[in-house]
């Protein structure tokens, strides 16, 4: 751009009076999509205007991506110059939506028409707008509502024009019929419109995205005999145990075959033993790499199987895209310019100095050979989607270019756009931020490091109310294989009863790694970190499932909690209510029509028992200040009769740390009291 | 866009792995210039950052509209992936602005060779080094930092590959040489590199753009004999009394020949008289048009006359642009095609039903020949710049189009740097700020409506800290010949100093309508409205600037306070303090170098005196909790001792209801006192 260029308006467009501005949804101007889920209306607001007092009017623009017409609704004055309409979006995949704006001149005459009084001022608008009106019958073509203007203007044409002089009460009459204007109005004069020139894109996704369930799994672990190999088989065996909690989402860590070169041993040591089995996330031997399965899980057709047996019991198996290769990965043979070379030639592991991952070869994103690369890491999604495959959770997507996940990710939606995408990037803030305008359907958060009260409801009301919630969707987890949180390790059974309600019913999306969550599994490797002692990550694990203090039940009734309520279904319509004690957290959602309303109370002191007063904001959930309301906690079947804004809590941690309490139908206005007498 | 185009990045950058977001300030996206002052130092902040843990730096790059090369000046982070770095625009015109980013091969090598511990690995980090150190040699050329790196890198290398083995400390010494590495550091690897394809502008203004005091003035009533009609010599006897009282923007209505046609009488009627004068917005006689002179008012070259002797004095004569045409206007015959017909081909006057506005034609902004009636529109304002004149005020340009306004602001400003234009927009906000955004300077506000104590602190929060504050200037007038408020009606002498008071300090940019002002005009046309009574807009008037309530010595006060403190000269630095008292407001402004702090403290009650406690942030001020400071009131020259945050004031409106004071050198801080005793 040179200062010649100071003028950035096209001087053929100089007679566009009309202004559109600040657009929303939008995520970066318009730069990246917005998300939404099959059956959402899209609510868009538009700053439309223009000089002087003609009247401005417009219209929302939308389609399916590919489509060539657009759909026009008109869009509303909701004051200040602000313009509202929506759309529904029916169908997953991708739609688009703009605004248009035009200075009307039939609507300013009709505005201007309805306020003249004198009788040379109505005959002479009057004339004007027969004109304006034989000009909307041309454009509206050759159907009933050409014929209809025609003769509208005909007929204010011929008043105005009577023999006896006009009448101007007649002229008025006939030229203020307010059901032939709205028909004028629809084929409006837009010689000088304005289309924003921005197209704005959604991307519309199936209901899991937004509302979903995930328990991680070690299927090698699948077995009930620690000296036998888990296999999908087994796999199939536990697939009742995890529908009976409640879980929507199975989700593996990497299937694939690991290496064998530089295999870590139990407990993250070095040196591996012959019976080790090493890091799932070593990705790649002599058997194969990222499209081949493990020997010992067992075959392709096994593994199709499972996701069919899941299927049916509408889980979904999501599978771990970990793009990363260990040193006999046959990729690193066959490709060797896709990776970094150190300045002795050999290929560079992955470090951070001085620590090392020799077992790990990270992909190069700056190769000569990228579009192989792409092309080939694409194949290994839509490899995995030829098998079954709908959900993928990506590990580490903050290692690899942005610009790859958001061609991959678009291109592997353009086929399937069922595909759902979730980002593990435990990074920092505007990196994970990028990730999810790139494209990810769910992203990991900071929730499991988030405990106070202050944390939780400043860190969730950003996630839910900030600048990501049109494309930021959280996936919560209290622990993974990777973490297993301090708060964890000492609080017990009531902090993992805790840490997982907050997650159920806080975000619609939420995961736990198990069987070490619902069995308590709270041994560190060392004190003061928050690694797991005797990890699956590195070897393979027997879990005795009938514990006595196994959260099994527990999460049945959370997950059956959130199936039966809307208000758990979405992020937004969360709400924090104050509470007079500093242990206790409390908050309501509700659901979009607001016909279902939660109420959540949870005490974050894992040992003592703490009572409180919850503040509600009746008027927000269509509640009198002085009226009485019943909430029905789901964990522990008890009813509680409330009354006005101010009421009373107490939480025993050792029974339940938790009340998840359904707010049911109103019991009396104080107008019905008539009612009860 | 189709559906085809899901891919928003080219194909040829999939390399490119840095981003740039959030680039600030920005005026939506970077469509329009932000504003600044000759002088000013642009912070510019942008959100840099890559995948995975290679080092990212960024620049800043920056140069004056039309210079084909860019400054770069490297950004620093700031925490969260922020950037920032400044520079500072030393000529009034156009700047531009943007961002660079890249991930940095030689920044990563340095950052992870200083914690290799290994030989091994020092060893080929060191070689690896060497080559990098080797390339940005290459890229400095042939000067002294090619030959110290070129150097460099063969010590290195030389030291990596001796025959006795390298010795990893010395690796480590030569290949962490900092002194070096910052010039290496300079030549970075830019294949790779990402600038943001958003150039974002600067309107750099000369200071009177951001710090004035207007001073509105009928030239007709200039003679002191109601006989006689004012002149251009009159008014230059005018220029001590506007200089005495410190005005530096002396304000015109138009000075164009009035039409004749439809000409209004006193007080808006509808019949004039033969000695009537009419309206000086009813532009246009057989005399000439926009580029002409009512004869009464003197000659051209006596308007350039007084244009040099108010420059001689520092005052600049502002001119008001008034796009509209009585019906004898020139225009009218010559080129009709630029209004509006009325269906029996009579020209359109101003209307808004039922209401006519018959002695004024506005233009037709859609006429087809639009191109002509630019033209001859921005030739009024050439030509008047070719008079000496170099500030317009322009009257109603919330009815002319606002592509003309960018047009023709750039058109005059590419030309005439030193040109402001205030805009004269009371309308609704965002037709207000599009007009700010298309390029005028200065822009007319509400604060002629905003009376109380909650009102000014939202509306001045708004203005100082809102998204406006990088292009919206506000200048608030407390009257102007079309609005005599009601507070001013009821409130006597006290309010026309409350508001006086306010507006010179709560803006850098401020004005009066006078002598109706400093002369306590409070007479209006009827009860309930807001015209003046015997309005100059209709007929001529003769002041008594000798009345002995005349508040000319006030002004010379207010502006004279407002010339001896930085802090008023700007509109950012504003901070409300808090009042225990709904009638007092009081508030602070601060210098950009904090050296300078003004606290004002006004009683919005003309009838009472008000007392309350004020409570001082201390800390923001640069005081201790407890500390002593004086405060000089430059209206009383009172001098306060004031200690701590809290501190007593009372105000009785019949002596002075404002309060200006300067905080002067800190007394004493608690560790002084030894120095008392």
């Amino acid at each position: 751009m040179s200062s010649a260029d100071i003028m950035p308006i096209a001087l053929d467009d100089g007679r566009i009076r009309v202004v559109i501005e600040n657009v929303q949804p939008a995520v970066d101007g318009g730069r990246f999509p917005i998300k939404r889920i099959i059956g959402d209306v899209v609510e868009v607001f538009a700053d439309c205007f223009a000089d002087g007092h003609d009247v401005v009017a417009c219209a929302l623009l939308w389609r399916r991506a590919g489509d060539t017409e657009w759909h026009g609704t008109p869009m509303q004055p909701r004051g200040n110059d602000r313009w509202h309409a929506d759309f529904t979006v029916n169908a997953i995949g991708r739609w688009e939506y703009t605004v248009r704006a035009w200075v009307d001149p039939f609507l300013s005459w009709q505005h201007d028409f309805s306020r003249r009084i004198e009788v040379d001022d109505v005959r002479i608008a009057a004339s004007s707008g027969a004109a304006l009106i034989a000009d909307a019958a041309r454009r509206a073509g050759t159907g009933s509502d050409a014929a209809l203007l025609d003769a509208w203007a005909r007929e204010l044409a011929f008043a105005t024009n009577a023999a006896e002089g006009a009448d101007a009460d007649a002229l008025k009459r006939i030229g203020a019929d307010a059901a032939r204007g709205s028909i004028a109005q629809r084929y409006p004069d837009l010689t000088h419109a304005l289309t924003c020139p921005q197209i704005y894109q959604v991307t519309v996704e199936r209901e899991r995205a937004r509302f979903s369930a995930w328990y991680e799994f070690f299927p090698r672990s699948a077995s009930d005999d620690i000296r036998r190999h888990g296999s999908f088989a087994d796999c199939e065996a536990w697939l009742p145990y995890v529908k009976r909690m409640g879980f929507d989402v199975l989700y593996f860590p990497p299937i694939h075959p690991i290496g064998r070169s530089r295999r870590k041993g139990r407990n993250n040591t070095l040196e591996a033993g012959p019976e080790d089995v090493g890091s799932p996330w070593a990705i790649g031997a002599a058997e194969g790499g990222h499209d081949a399965i493990l020997p010992e899980l067992g075959t392709l057709a096994e593994f199709r199987s499972l996701v069919q047996a899941a299927a049916s019991l509408e889980i979904d198996i999501a599978m771990d895209i970990a793009f990363q290769c260990a040193p006999d990965h046959p990729w690193v043979t066959e490709h060797p310019e896709w990776f970094r070379k150190r300045a002795d030639g050999s290929i560079q592991y992955a470090e951070n100095p001085p620590k090392k991952y020799q077992d790990i070869y990270p992909f190069d994103f700056e190769t000569a050979q990228w579009r192989e690369l792409w092309a080939a890491l694409a194949g290994v999604f839509e490899f995995w989607v030829g098998q079954g495959v709908r959900i993928f959770r990506v590990d580490n997507p903050h290692t690899k270019a942005y610009p790859f996940w958001e061609w991959v990710i678009a291109r592997i939606r353009a086929q399937h756009p069922e595909v759902i995408f979730l980002s593990e990037a435990f990074t920092r803030p505007r990196v994970m931020h990028r990730l999810a305008k790139a494209g990810f359907s769910q992203s990991y958060t900071y929730y499991t490091w988030r405990n106070s009260k202050q944390e939780l409801t400043t860190y969730f009301t950003e996630l839910t109310q900030g600048p990501g919630r049109d494309y930021f969707r959280p996936n919560v987890w209290p622990n993974t294989p990777d973490i297993l949180p301090a708060a964890l390790q000492y609080g017990g059974r009531p902090v993992f009863m805790a840490r997982a309600a907050l997650a159920a019913t806080l975000s619609a999306n939420y995961g736990i790694y198990g069987p070490a969550y619902e069995l308590l599994d709270a041994a560190a490797l060392r004190a003061g970190g928050e690694e797991y002692l005797d990890s699956e990550k590195f070897e393979r694990r027997v879990w005795d499932r009938d514990r006595a203090d196994s959260l099994v039940e527990f999460f049945s009734v959370l997950n059956r909690a959130r199936r039966a309520n809307a208000a758990l279904q979405r992020d937004s319509g969360l709400r924090f209510l104050s509470v007079d004690n500093e242990q206790i957290i409390a908050y309501a959602k509700t659901s979009a029509d607001g016909s279902n309303t939660v109420v959540c109370v949870v005490n974050l002191d894992p040992h003592h028992t703490q009572s409180g007063w919850v503040d509600l904001d009746m008027q927000a959930f269509g509640l009198g200040p002085d009226q009485s309301f019943q909430l029905h906690d789901v964990i522990s079947d008890a009813h509680y009769l409330w009354h006005g804004a101010r009421n009373y809590v107490s939480l025993d941690p050792q029974r339940c740390p938790a009340q998840i309490m359904e707010l049911r139908a109103h019991l009396r206005r104080e107008n019905d009291f008539d009612y009860f007498l």
